[in-house]
């Protein structure tokens, strides 16, 4: 059993906030990058949430990140934009650049912006669900850190590359997509690593590039797998899905692709070469509307839900889920009872409260 | 060693656009059906090339399918289309769906069609493969009949569902991906069962919902399984990719989704129920120029592909393959020496010969 100790969700952030100001960040966009960490903690993507309030610190601390940055259209036609994020918070330049893409789909019936200069943008999911907001369907991907072999590479070159997509429901909740293009999230690797218990083949390869078992063997060099892991199982699959994504998100904005990300966290080493700006993001956005009436979309949707769910289990398993269930059913508890938070965690919090003087505790 | 009869590109060409004017398919769809089936043959997909004409023979001969189709968009904005394919042969009402998405493209930035009430179109690569020719991103989705279970589903519900996106390089070929959410495709399950061969874990489930090794057993009413095949190992990221190819192309479109995609083939069953028209696809098409200068993205797209060939090689493997690069290299030995057929496919050809009148041998 793991100590932790319960928050609010309204007091991280208000902490996250005040954090961000504190920087210098103007009111409006700490406010919104902190709700991109807070939503990622009230459903349960525990790894994107305040976890990562200190590596944020960290950037911004040593002025590697923008804290007022100038976005800017440097490029646009009636459905699309390439932006540039003058090296801003992922967090806020992400959300800005969603609201073009959001606003075009509005106007032209869709909007496709790709995003260079920008940093970590916190859970992909966090834009499609704006756009839900909007009775848009929303797309979002972003390309991180190198971390993932391409199949039958023996060392990382490309990124966790999430794709996101969600569409909405009538009576049934949203159908929200959310997943990275690797076999398994990083994370995952950490917790075998604490546990003392080996990980599964196919989740990763150690430096000489052979599958692995020993998580501490992926850590010290190796990589994690693509999604589909061996080329018989589809591994080959993973691979280009990261690609799609790297394409979109870097070679369209002038962003750094591939292996030369820049890193996200100060003990990630620096890529030997620069290809372009930053990281990049891709956001797309559809208006229900400009294909069928947004009603009878709902209510397929919900004829959809209730058809998968009402598939015949397979045994030994829970039945067929919906994208976006355990998400959603997270949100409900946490939203209630509070974000249980891992003290070395805690520990990361109480040191930017110290180091800043804005009180946690 | 299979038997097989090797035929010219051309012949086989000639022969199929004969078969479809024969039910009265106008010349110029008679030739665009035919080279989607050639495309497929030359690039060595034989599961989607002439294998499949005896199929599109049967559903013309039964009158299931309109030979003379008119393809009409009924709804639109500037950057959208919804379509209604008249149940026309897919292979023609997917180029014309296609090319609305490319003019699009090259009138405000990018293009979506959604494409209703037509059937069966080929392989997914082919439509990419022309928004090339036009420096265009091509993206091209279609749904198929039920094959694949959802992840923790014990039956059939979703189809094999592909996505297909290319991007082009300046001096390099460009990367092509096309890939089916499943783990594997069902012609691999065919072969193992020819050569009596049991298939891995992981690709397909039985009648019974477990998973299996039997190939016959996935054959008997059981499944193919989503590409990451169980939970842990990212069962269900496939499982979304299906999901989403599912509503792009038949929940916005007005098609019939998941398990009440109407059969390809004669021998598959008709589903209880009808939610929409026919199968469904989805096209997109980006211009490059609307996010920067062509040349540009050309020459990083190669940097690219330099930069993932030079990936330290995996153990045992010949490492790091660009997507589309097999398809390619094979399109180069056909094109030269010809289509090798298997002897029971010649024989169905002999029958569509001797039942037309058409010659082939």
């Amino acid at each position: 059993m793991v100590e932790t100790k319960v928050f609010p969700i309204e007091h991280l952030r208000e902490f996250s906030t005040r954090v961000f100001q504190h920087f210098g960040v103007p009111d409006e966009d700490a406010a919104l990058a902190a709700d991109v960490l807070a939503v990622s903690d009230l459903r349960g993507i525990d790894s994107h949430g305040v976890g990562r309030l200190h590596t944020y610190f960290d950037m911004l601390e040593l002025g590697r990140i923008n804290p007022t940055p100038d976005i800017k259209i440097v490029r646009e036609s009636p459905s699309t934009a390439t932006v540039d994020g003058d090296n801003g918070l992922g967090l806020v330049v992400g959300p800005r650049a969603n609201e073009i893409a959001m606003d075009k789909a509005e106007q032209v019936g869709t909007g496709w912006v790709s995003v260079a200069n920008t940093n970590h943008y916190g859970i992909a999911g966090w834009y499609v669900l704006e756009a839900l907001k909007r009775d848009l369907i929303g797309w979002s991907m972003t390309n991180t850190t190198k971390l993932v072999q391409p199949l039958w590479g023996g060392e990382r070159r490309l990124g966790t590359n999430p794709i996101s997509i969600a569409f909405p429901g009538m009576e049934e909740p949203p159908i929200v997509i959310d997943m990275a293009s690797s076999a398994v999230a990083y994370g995952k690797i950490e917790i075998a690593k604490r546990r003392g218990e080996p990980i599964p083949s196919g989740w990763a390869i150690d430096a000489a590039g052979n599958d692995t078992q020993d998580p501490q063997a992926m850590i010290d060099g190796g990589a994690l797998s693509p999604l589909g892991s061996f080329r018989e199982m589809g591994g080959h699959k993973g691979y280009c899905l990261a690609a799609m994504v790297d394409v979109l998100c870097c070679v369209l904005s002038g962003a750094n692709w591939g292996p030369w990300a820049p890193p996200f966290a100060l003990r990630q080493e620096i890529p030997e070469r620069s290809v372009g700006k930053g990281i990049g993001h891709f956001f797309g956005a559809m208006s229900i509307e400009a294909f069928l009436e947004v009603d009878e979309f709902k209510r397929q949707i919900d004829d959809w839900i209730r058809t998968m769910r009402a598939t015949k289990p397979q045994p030994g398993t829970p039945g067929v889920v919906i994208p976006g269930d355990p998400e959603r059913e997270a949100e409900q508890v946490r939203a209630e009872q509070g974000i249980p938070l891992v003290m070395p965690l805690v520990e990361e919090l109480r040191d930017i409260s110290q180091r800043t003087g804005i009180p946690f505790d």
